[in-house]
């Protein structure tokens, strides 16, 4: 099957096109056959970037008006006959549509074809992801306009791997009824990039499901930490919403709550000024001062930039305790895991992580780790190490892909 | 000397008077000699309770006006003849008065010889800690009132221990003028309990202040770990206020800050109504619908209440995870140490909270667990166990009273 993955952003479309099927999975045999991004969706220069397998990419920058005229550039750019996309000449082609969805609240344990009452459903879940799930919706109806019911289409939700977080972890020590009544809860996101590394990790040491305890870092502009216990979600750093939890690009991760009422008190802005602030200027940003980027950042520490080296500190030590959290959830640990921008480039931030662990298992193996960088997989730990740390590069769009093709093949997760 | 150790809350006064001095430290010489509470004042029926040495309690009920009254109420006690308090027969007695202060700030890193320039800037902290330092600052200007400069008087502070924190812990991940321009930042609380606490395991185990690593949890109505290293705090749980971190009687403790936003867009309240909710309707209580007091939520849990049962399992988890978070960030500990209320008797939760930790070197003995209640001092883990275990009841009213003892003699801390 040719899946068209989609990542709908309130201004972007994302999208890979995946052959993949059944039979190919074990094997690894699923073949990413075409990529591309429009940026600045509804406006009159967005930035297209289009590629057919390996072949060089279409650049351009025109109008697009709107999510729809985004998919349908797609679609006139694949039936050009100088694109070479293997096996897809036209819309024909494709077979399934699978969407990233931020989130599905308690609704969607798992990966669903999307109908009228899926529509619905996703559509109660705004209320929850305000910033997000209207985005992932534009890509849907989009897509609905565009196919009808012609090919079908599949949910993905960031947040359904951890429905199976115990009530004791999901739940905050607020009123009951705040959770009865409106649903606040932790609920966990780049669930999908977690599982799809829990998955790798396995594959690779030949270790069973059921054996296996993990602590997934996913660490990029959004950073989140997964304990995994017999290839379950058994909690994650970030809450009922991407703000809690580790420190990110330019989101705070935990702080004292009352902070909010503090600034407040102070004049500092509306609680939405505040909420903008915790979400957009802080993190890495707010405490460097240099911006998002972590090689930015650790130019600045390099070149005796206090603040540049405090926010790499802070970012590492937040990382470092929650490690040593869930190896208290778990009772321990197999391994610990980095995916994502900063997991699988950061060498010196994982560096820091890692370090001054030897009492809880973990010895780095700095040659190692140095190697592993731009796409690797491996180890980095010394050979005696009692908790092995490995680099495993994510791939949402495969796991996408891969359950698009479960829920149309009607076939349960394989692992 | 005599010290007359006073904690005043915004409708309370609770003193104890202490005969130590430089030369019994060593010896735990120290003897309290009287001790007391006025609750309700401000009313037409405060409760007294004020007790001499093992004596009888004198209790009554009556007006008592202001913080003024009550301390006029306790000296009228203290010189009636049936009072009888070894070595003290009236005010001129007492050598000096101890203040508990819960929010010093950066301005205060250890108890200090209270004088305007102090009380001024215990003034400026009140921004901070507007719910205690305005009932502290009570006490003090009462017994100013009294006293004049004729006993000296000494504040010490709940926040002074955790003043050691590196930067890169004491900071959030928020933009840095919020730290520069509003002193936003982790100050952490319970500082005299741990300090007391880690105190008393380095005598008890015969350690040394620099070979030692300890988690210290204070577990009472307000809840909080510290990780102590070589003596000093070098972090703790609560955080600018006492809200964040550990679950406790009604506050949340840690949530997703972005909690607030939703709920106030859900028009549950203004701010300070969800913050009001925060912490003083959430915590255990919020989640058990019991009340606040874990024996009441133990009972419930034994009579099969399903919120019950998830309100000790989520304050014992959040109690495990930071155990881990600590020994990750310190790379491993010697001892966990339990003290204040639920500390000392929950022998139970104890157990829910080491159960599952011996990955990390904790093996709990659950006999020893039960019979260390009740003010008992002891070990609870067995004798293999890589990683002690201990209770230690706590005594900030001692510390406070040996504090003013060595600000008063120009000592700097013994230990």
């Amino acid at each position: 099957m040719n899946v068209f993955v989609l990542n709908c952003g309130s201004s972007s479309v994302k999208f890979q096109i995946i052959n993949t099927d059944l039979e190919l999975f074990e094997a690894d045999g699923d073949k990413m056959i075409a990529k591309g991004l429009i940026e600045k969706v509804g406006t009159k220069e967005a930035i297209i970037n289009l590629q057919a397998g390996g072949g060089e990419p279409f650049k351009a920058v025109e109008p697009v008006e709107d999510h729809r005229a985004a998919i349908m550039r797609i679609k006139a750019w694949m039936e050009e006959p100088t694109t070479k996309i293997e096996g897809v000449h036209g819309w024909d082609d494709l077979h399934a549509i699978g969407h990233r969805v931020v989130h599905g609240a308690e609704r969607f344990t798992k990966a669903v074809r999307i109908d009228k009452e899926v529509l619905a459903k996703i559509e109660e879940c705004c209320d929850l992801a305000p910033l997000h799930n209207p985005a992932n919706l534009k890509g849907i109806y989009a897509c609905y306009e565009i196919f009808g019911e012609r090919i079908p289409q599949v949910a993905v939700f960031d947040t359904a791997f951890h429905s199976t977080m115990p009530e004791d972890v999901y739940l905050y020590a607020v009123p009951y009824d705040f959770y009865s009544k409106y649903q606040v809860r932790r609920y966990g996101f780049h669930g999908t990039s977690h599982r799809y590394v829990a998955y790798r990790y396995r594959k690779l040491t030949g270790k069973k499901r059921e054996d296996v305890k993990i602590v997934t870092l996913h660490l990029g502009n959004g950073s989140s930490a997964c304990a995994i216990q017999a290839g379950q979600s058994v909690n994650t750093t970030m809450g009922m919403t991407p703000l809690e939890g580790l420190i990110m690009g330019t989101r705070s991760g935990d702080i004292d709550a009352a902070v909010v009422e503090y600034l407040f008190a102070k004049g500092v802005g509306s609680v939405t000024d505040i909420f903008n602030i915790l979400n957009k200027k802080s993190g890495v940003a707010g405490v460097s001062g240099i911006g998002n980027d972590m090689r930015d950042i650790e130019k600045g520490a390099d070149e005796g930039n206090h603040r540049a080296q405090l926010a790499l500190k802070m970012f590492a030590n937040r990382v470092k305790k929650y490690i040593g959290a869930y190896m208290a959830e778990m009772n321990g640990c197999d391994a610990v895991v980095f995916t994502a921008g900063i997991g699988e480039n950061g060498a010196r931030i994982r560096s820091m992580i890692c370090s001054g662990l030897e009492a809880l298992g973990i010895e780095l193996d700095e040659e190692l780790n140095k190697q592993t960088v731009r796409g690797k997989t491996g180890r980095i730990t010394k050979p005696g190490s009692r908790v092995e740390v490995w680099v495993i590069p994510t791939n949402e769009e495969l796991l996408l892909a891969r359950d698009s093709v479960r829920v149309i093949r009607n076939v349960e997760r394989l692992w």
